[in-house]
């Protein structure tokens, strides 16, 4: 993280957002996306995923967004990999940060990507090796996500202790870190709280630094505020919330990165992002996209009247 | 307080939430609703306003709905009002409850109601003496309410020091608590926890429990949840959100009861709500309301699969 900010927001409207919505945006206004974001100072973009253009067609171009997204001075690139293949791939395509989820419900695991626990080891495995091969300057940092981590749509609860089980798994098969996952919606601060406790007692504070939320049932702000206070300092959100549910608006995108930013901001807390570039960059998101629902409400409502950062006084 | 929930959630959508939109709610489905909420456990509710029928239409039929509530065995039934003449009203219709709302901001307030900050207090000075000649077991609770607490969009900036000037001065004018309301959706999670500390340090822990919140920026939950760290005990919240700006879904509406209550149940707080009559009492506002639009996210995405409130475990 650049030592400038104290939480760093992870936008991964492009990898998350769009491979959630039919609408495949054309490769000229990904590009001119990522450039908005990175110009608004947003320090880390997950661009894509390196997976079969079969299943997602709206990630068929990620090779391209990366090599323009790694023209960009100081962005952090990221994206996302669901096996070696794909990690081959984005090693090849020079990202700095690569993430494999793990679902933590098996069932969940096998019915998305066909793979129990055991075989994504694997696959975790199959991708260390190749960093390993790497010059260490060279070398990407390894993420394995922790999906469903508060609770799974098939499975329903998914126990604490298999949540740490996993991430213990992933980080002796050779991940620098985990970032907890609530792809359900299912957290809420206290298990929130309660989690991130018990992950970083498993596999150290350093090593799980940081939380991707969606705002299912609307905690999303509230669970990013409790995983704050538990020392989460990376934050994923997306722009506009894109690839939330068109018929229950709002309902399972994840967090918006507006509200999230004007969030941290309004607190005192560093983010590296300027409010009118960041709403220039939903501009764009919303031309590329017309007839997709933007979600925030800061947006909307402006920044307040007489704005200034939270500092304490006594 | 009722002594078996630890947060109480008091609606304050029949008043707020109807005072904010065009639409006047008949006055038989505002008792439907009302009746809907005590069903669902709802253990406060803010029926009305005892304020000028020329002003708000919307409220002219307050001493009905408080009859109706008061019916209602153990909801305690609260209104507002904005002067000695509301107050005679609703002392004469047996309110268990009177919030008189001072905005901090002065300009505000002289704007908003034709009173400077002295005029007000002689207004609750005017209201004590009423309810002091009350016996003992029918005096209504007085409650000063801090409007603009964290800002004003007239004045932009309102300095914690004035906030804190204005909860002692009601103190001494006699009312019985304060409670903090973030009229313009301008707090965050800092200085929610900051000015609720200052006030509860000033006017006493036990004078300050309630906090009245907007979800202008979409940080409603997050500062319920700041505030509750620090103390809080009553919410404000409206069910559907309504009264938001129907131009700008959301966007400066009350916090939303559904989610609220959804979040402090997850989290294993108790607040003897229950949601599938919670989701009823939704429907009689949809239905009483077809053109309103209706926010939260928990009624469209239902409760979670497998749902536990959360207990901590080793």
């Amino acid at each position: 993280m650049k030592h400038d900010i104290d939480i760093e927001v992870s936008e991964v409207g492009p990898r998350d957002g769009l491979q959630s919505i039919k609408t495949i945006m054309p490769t000229e206004d990904k590009k001119a996306w990522v450039s908005a974001l990175a110009a608004a100072g947003m320090p880390e973009i997950e661009v894509g995923s390196f997976v079969s253009p079969k299943l997602l067609p709206q990630m068929a171009d990620t090779a391209e967004i990366v090599a323009h997204a790694l023209t960009i001075p100081g962005l952090a690139v990221a994206v996302l990999v669901p096996n070696v293949r794909g990690g081959k791939a984005a090693i090849e395509a020079g990202a700095h940060k690569i993430t494999i989820p793990l679902s933590c419900s098996e069932t969940h695991s096998v019915r998305n990507v066909n793979r129990t626990h055991e075989q994504m080891y694997e696959e975790v495995r199959g991708i260390v090796a190749m960093i390993k091969d790497l010059p260490a300057d060279k070398r990407p940092v390894l993420e394995g996500g922790l999906s469903t981590a508060f609770g799974c749509t098939l499975e329903g609860e998914v126990p604490e202790r298999k949540v740490v089980e996993v991430a213990e798994k992933l980080m002796e098969a050779g991940c620098d870190e985990v970032g907890i996952s609530d792809t359900t919606g299912f957290g809420n601060p206290a298990t929130v709280k309660s989690l991130i406790r018990k992950v970083q007692a498993a596999v150290g504070k350093e090593a799980c630094t940081g939380i991707h939320l969606h705002n299912t049932r609307g905690l999303g702000l509230a669970n990013a505020l409790a995983a704050m206070e538990e020392g989460i300092t990376t934050i994923d959100s997306s722009m506009g919330g894109i690839g939330g549910c068109p018929t229950a608006p709002g309902a399972s995108g994840n967090i918006v990165t507006e509200d999230l930013v004007f969030m941290l901001d309004s607190m005192g807390l560093k983010t590296g992002i300027d409010f009118d570039k960041m709403f220039e960059a939903r501009r764009v998101v919303q031309a590329a996209l017309p007839d997709e629902p933007l979600y925030g409400f800061t947006p909307d409502a402006g920044i307040p009247l007489g704005y200034k950062p939270f500092k304490a006084v006594a």
